[in-house]
């Protein structure tokens, strides 16, 4: 192998691993725009949101493609085949990410007009929604600085996220009961905190591939499950 | 290479796609209990496909590290190398469809002792589920023979499940409106409607998998979607 040759490969994993960074910056913004066009009821915000979305699929798309030829061409060997096949998970995480905060955008669309519900509620999931912005951008940074134990960190700190999901959950469920005319509205709340907590689900995936990336080690199948509404049991 | 080397080779990818396809079975097996003890309010059915999903998370785990060694040993071409990406993508969508059958199958055991709900929208969901059912077994039999205009109908007749989805999402609000004692059990049936949706996503993501093992052309992003509730508005 030429030096030429070594530099170009570096080189390429050097370009998938900048358009991971794009790519996570472009679903940060997203998921920012989500959380804001829910809080602020911005319709105007909301719809862009909506359009953004299309960018963060090209590219999951282009950096897939990149990642296997990668494979094909170079037959990259332990930790830079690792760090292809990493582009190829977390890639797919980031666009789940923009796909689930696309949701959000369209309804907060839907919600924008209804001003009866009360601010608590929508409070409680911008709160959600900030954790979730904060646990991206950690995993985010960590994946940039190849740092495992602030990976370690931010898929410890899921558990937050479902546990605020959960109490969100019961919160308007609550209100639901107490006043059926908010039902509909409730309904796409109860969703965007859904979509929230997942959000904070795939953080984590990313987390345990930066782990992967850095250590070898393939990914834990023990990972905290803090999402307890499946069986909540709410009085009738 | 020697003879010897190739034929090892092929039984190592031969191996991958026999676990695939076990899977596959244990999670249309998964799938089948939970629509099943939603429908008969089993809850010891319910209780053994919760337990049961371990054992997919454990194939996941083995096939994705088997499938990452045979590309860092055999550093493998083209179609073998689609090969050995899909095994790593279809296990992980199968992965998903175990937990979101896991998931159903807690919030059946939440809400089996409740005989209020009518039996018109269990059957919706039942009838949602059997539709599901039907296109991961589609899209499991398109893999195994390597078939991509099966797999095609399975990308095309996911559309099915999301116009069922939008029905049954909008009769289980009006319900929760007319009768505000059963959002308890209503917002249940309304996360079980919403994961047989997102399982028929990942049937779509497999048959959208098996086109590029067949076809090498990669993920197209112009899938339909039909799940139009994140933008349905519900009268308050």
């Amino acid at each position: 192998m030429t030096d030429h040759t070594v530099k170009s490969f570096q080189e390429e994993l050097d370009g998938i691993t900048a358009s991971i960074a794009q790519m996570g910056g472009l679903t940060e913004a997203q998921l920012a725009g989500a959380i804001e066009s829910v809080s602020r009821r911005d319709s105007e915000l909301a719809e862009r949101t909506v359009q953004e979305d299309r960018r963060i699929d090209t590219l999951e798309a282009e950096i897939e493609a990149r990642a296997v030829r990668v494979i094909a061409l170079r037959q990259p060997m332990a930790s830079d085949l690792r760090e292809a096949i990493a582009a190829i998970k977390i890639s797919t995480d980031l666009e789940r990410i923009g796909d689930l905060a696309k949701n959000i955008a369209k309804r907060a669309l839907v919600i924008q007009g209804d001003f009866d519900t009360p601010v608590r509620l929508i409070q409680g999931i911008a709160r959600m929604g900030r954790l979730a912005q904060g646990q991206l951008k950690s995993v985010l940074d960590a994946f940039s600085n190849r740092d495992a134990q602030a990976a370690l960190e931010v898929w410890r700190g899921d558990e937050e996220i479902d546990e605020m999901y959960n109490s969100v959950f019961r919160e308007l469920l609550t209100y639901m009961m107490e006043d059926p005319r908010t039902i509909g509205v409730c309904a796409h709340l109860l969703f965007i905190a859904k979509n929230i907590e997942r959000i904070g689900d795939h953080a984590t995936n990313i987390a345990e591939t930066v782990r992967y990336v850095v250590t070898g080690i393939p990914v834990a199948d023990d990972r905290p499950k803090g999402d307890k509404t499946s069986s909540t049991s709410v009085g009738a």
